[in-house]
């Protein structure tokens, strides 16, 4: 399909998604009712009591410290040890990935992905003109011997771009597949880009490792934002890589926008000091296991029945497959 | 000078400028004492309670339409009619840039600009390739005679980048300059990137019209912002353009960090809607005014009587020109 046409169909969904009577389930917005209004009124209060003129002030373009230590507290937690000189700040995990594409892209590059990925991160990379493997994907995600295939085909990739936990289908790569993946990564030498913004929300099974608690070799470089968890309109997402990777990161993000809103970050680290997010992440998760399981009743019940279903055990998707037959594009034209 | 050097010679300038001993007068920061704390304070506090799920979730990369409507207004006000299909809310004016860049820069691509000019300006075209063709400036902004040479050298062009009001030199460019840029824009088909962050800073002399005032045929691209006459630590520039650029600029920014802080869009609104913006930047051009003539006096008294230096009519910016045998790097080593 020609970018034409996809633009033009994109408008079309946007269309329906407006009418008052469609709930569009395709982007990944979080539950606007469960958002701390009232934590961040009290937030917001105390930042700008307590040093209302740095907050509003010019930033440095790494992030406000004490926010880049409470991050690294949480990544600690998922097994990644770190410091904040291995922490960037960026404007939403989106821009994690727009600088990913502008630092290592060249005309023609290959990035090596899951089949189907997140479009908006196909979106960055291809306006650096990227090319793409796509990388087949069963129940337990990406399939490592369909990756060792394309790392043989393609030595020249630049790096391996995967959402383990709570992908788009709503699959999670099984930890024998992290292990081996990142084996993979050391073997063909490629860097793996980890974008990992629905790990924190699983309300079913064991929690994974991160592939970058994996890495010995410092090639993961890991996305991650505060959109789910805390509130995606202040635009506060982060990556975590090596100290060579971050200082390229900071040159980009100096150019791309200086830095990321200082009052946000400021409010965002306060909250944390003075509400306990993982409480709050605790309650969202029990609203979207509850939804997950009318969503997947109400499949059942109103779906055909010759349709698949992914059951995800965190994170805000739900993957539906209609046999080979069917026109998507025709049922959603007709709704 | 080699990117390295120049890196190593910024961070060197840092070093001197962290010592609590050392003023720098280096970059255009406004005066954090003149933010006005407690406005926005009560603004955040009125978003929240009247929106707060809006103002924390995702929304529209175009920006928010009653921030977008506001700034119709202030643009009406300096003789620019537009409207808000014509405006997006950019992370701050260097994001303003560097999509500019990203738009418009092919690799070897020409940019024509003023000598000397804003370095982070330079950076964001740097990024994506730029050749630059600079032009001399007198008191009175860039020479249109040496323009129009570099425009008959460089037919191929992409755009002239300026900063007509309150340029880093302090200088403004005049009226009649103004009306011959544009001429000579349409002339030679070129585009104009007006960048204007200083404009409303203006506390001596008449103000004059942006060249987009004058701009009948859609090439003038205007950038500004409310670092200075607001807070920058929001992080809230905007774009204004014809809409057959706007749309462009809105798919690259959607790949960038797909919105600028939505609550940071509706404080700033709200701060416009409870209070005098207008009556805010009266107050603060008096104080800046004010320490104008302070740090003129002090070049007068202080600095050696060789050297040379603007009289700014606003802005944040007087610049020194020292004799030409003199090393400046020499010179600010031993500070």
């Amino acid at each position: 399909m020609s970018s034409q046409v996809k633009a033009s169909a994109t408008r079309e969904i946007l269309k329906v998604t407006e009418r008052p009577e469609v709930i569009s389930f395709a982007g990944g917005l979080p539950a606007p009712e469960l958002f701390p209004v009232e934590g961040i009124r009290e937030a917001c209060d105390a930042v700008l009591k307590e040093s209302g003129a740095a907050a509003l002030q010019y930033s440095t373009t790494e992030g406000y410290v004490p926010l880049r230590e409470a991050i690294c507290g949480r990544m600690k937690a998922i097994g990644i040890d770190t410091s904040v000189d291995h922490v960037m700040i960026t404007s939403g995990s989106q821009q994690g990935l727009d600088l990913t594409g502008k630092l290592f892209i060249d005309e023609g590059d290959t990035v090596i992905c899951e089949s189907p990925t997140y479009l908006a991160a196909l979106n960055a990379f291809k306006i650096y003109r990227a090319n793409f493997v796509e990388v087949a994907m069963d129940d337990d995600g990406m399939i490592m011997e369909e990756l060792e295939k394309a790392l043989q085909a393609h030595p020249e990739a630049k790096f391996i771009y995967t959402i383990p936990d709570f992908h788009p289908t709503g699959r999670t790569m099984k930890l024998e597949r992290r292990r081996k993946m990142i084996e993979l990564a050391n073997q063909y030498d490629v860097l793996i880009i980890e974008d990992n913004p629905y790990g924190a929300i699983r309300f079913a099974g064991e929690s994974l490792p991160p592939l970058k608690s994996f890495d010995t070799e410092g090639r993961v470089i890991y996305l991650s934002t505060f959109s789910k968890i805390l509130a995606p309109g202040f635009r506060l997402g982060w990556i975590c890589a090596d100290s060579v990777f971050i200082e390229k990161y900071v040159a980009f993000k100096q150019s791309a926008d200086l830095h990321t809103d200082s009052f946000a970050q400021r409010v965002a680290e306060k909250y944390m000091e003075l509400f306990d997010l993982e409480a709050h992440i605790q309650k969202i998760k029990a609203v979207y296991k509850e939804r997950r399981e009318i969503m997947i009743q109400c499949i059942h019940d109103f779906f055909p029945k010759n349709i698949k279903h992914s059951t995800p055990d965190g994170g805000l998707f739900i993957w539906v497959e209609l046999p080979e037959n069917i026109d998507t594009q025709e049922v959603f034209m007709n709704v």
